[in-house]
């Protein structure tokens, strides 16, 4: 027998939970809370005494797939994408929980790129945030759990019920980017029968310029977190994080406000269906006064609360209305 | 057709998110946090300015099989064994986060269930806490990821490194009954192949009332979460979570104490090995100095650090070693 047939790659089965625990914190930035992980449970300052908390799940299958997702593209999505509820709120990120259920035939190199991702999402998208706590638990399917804290540092807390008749629309960060990447995915990376193809390093090279950014934004999304805290210290009165897409993002706020949001396509680039129908760029929508010194790019204005909670040019828009998990499975199952 | 033939009963597939949702909140009490559920994230009040966190995941398969636990069984531990977490700390919990992965086929009445098993776990283990948050997803494996965070009300953290030569040893809460729990489980309700068989009420009701006992924690824990906090306050200079057993967690204890803790078996009952080496009965582990008035039953010294990080009158013990999620997942297969 070769070595090939003789060794075989270390899985998470071979090893204990606490020596894949230390695989993982091994790779991320030490914390600097006031008991970071290893105990029942981590501590956290928050000076003014509130903490703003959410937790988001990506689960193989309907979220993701690892043909297309590598360990790192998964860690840096899954604390992009709760670090970007945090800063919805107005607050600074301060620190992820991360459950981890996995196979237990995972290669434990999975665990280091994911680990890794996590890291490099702390970094570049909210420095002052790192991994607290956690858990390791074996699952058929791989699942990942993130929860996200954060500190308001003296801010009110923007909520999704504070757009006013009058207030601008906008909107930090892209949108559409996501969806053309789903497209990609499902266009170019699935076999006759719908199963997912592995991307090789060939085929992302052979992609168009349009094409490769959409795949790495639905892979990696990029939150500006950080322009969405100057959004808050500049006084928007209504903030969300744009996850499902535009159009029902809108109608959510627009319903939580008791308003309705007129959106102009004319604002939204190319391709306005894909801006007002595709999800899972975590941009921010954001309202401000007319007032304000406004951030982002205008999208459109609240006016009084008519019969359709969005309107697209001032009409009912009959796109495609964004992401359920429960009624896209079938898709997300391809 | 009769109408049994026609009519299903409703899934979580039938429904949005959205409606999921709100047949959850409805069934909890009402939030008193700053900002509830409904938004990116909530705000939560912590008055002296430190959050303590925490998660813990339980996963169909290795944590729980749906013959053995009742939806409302399981609403109830997801809910304790994170608020144990909290306590242990010297915590009182103020909110869990709950993330919800199941797969599309789930009757929607397995969501209410739940849903009041979270509700009666806050309403007798920690009147403080509220469902503040949470997530549903579509997975294959139904999965229920539970964060848990609670405010320290100006104590210290008491942490699991803090115990000191000379300190007693002492238990609050029970030792054993769930491992008893379980055995009745793995003896009693499962076929001649190992499948898990349904409890029914005559067979329940056939236990004798120690394994009828033990079945009751095993599915239902009830850390008492009120005398931990008493211990913080009474100057507990240690304290953790017991969830893996007696043995397992005095080893952590002592390894991040730097200390040996010598535990006597004539303090623990009439099956010391059970009590020793049984997990999931989600008691605390508690080290007081010598002048305190201690609370819960003393169950052996701190000394100084020897070869063993435990031992079991004065010997190292040699009884199963509490659980692992990893190397345990053939036994809970079966």
């Amino acid at each position: 027998m070769t070595d090939a047939e003789t060794t075989r790659a270390t899985t998470v089965g071979d090893l204990s939970e606490g020596q894949i625990l230390r695989g993982i914190l091994d790779r991320l930035p030490p914390s600097t809370a006031p008991v970071g992980p290893g105990d029942d449970a981590a501590v956290l300052s928050v000076p003014d005494g509130r903490v703003v908390a959410t937790t988001d799940t990506l689960v193989h299958g309907p979220d993701f797939r690892l043909a297309w997702s590598s360990p790192f593209d998964l860690g840096f999505k899954s604390a992009a994408v709760n670090l970007a509820d945090v800063a919805a709120m107005g607050a600074r990120p301060i620190a992820l929980l991360v459950a981890l259920a996995m196979p237990d035939d995972t290669p434990i190199s999975f665990v280091r790129g994911f680990a890794d991702g996590l890291a490099a999402a702390c970094a570049e998208l909210a420095p002052d945030c790192a991994v607290e706590g956690g858990d390791l638990t074996v699952s058929n399917t791989l699942t990942i759990a993130v929860t996200a804290l954060g500190s308001l540092d003296g801010r009110e807390p923007v909520r999704r019920s504070g757009a006013r008749v009058g207030d601008g629309v906008y909107v930090i960060g892209e949108l559409g980017e996501a969806a053309r990447g789903l497209e990609v995915l499902f266009g170019r990376f699935r076999d006759a029968d719908g199963t997912p193809l592995v991307i090789t390093p060939e085929a992302r090279a052979a992609l168009g310029a349009d094409d490769a950014r959409g795949l790495a934004r639905q892979l990696t999304p990029r939150p500006p977190i950080a322009e969405a805290l100057r959004a808050a210290d500049a006084g928007a009165t209504a903030m969300m994080d744009i996850s499902d897409g535009l159009v029902l993002d809108a109608t959510r706020m627009a319903d939580a406000s008791g308003v309705t949001i007129a959106l102009d396509s004319a604002t939204l680039g190319d391709d306005p269906d894909r801006a007002l129908g595709g999800g899972e760029d975590h941009g921010f929508l954001v309202t401000f006064a007319a007032e304000a010194r406004p951030l982002g790019r205008r999208v459109g204005t609240v006016v009084a609360r008519r019969s359709e909670a969005v309107t697209v040019d001032d009409r009912r828009w009959s796109g495609r209305g964004g992401w359920d998990p429960y009624r896209d499975w079938d898709a997300g199952r391809g």
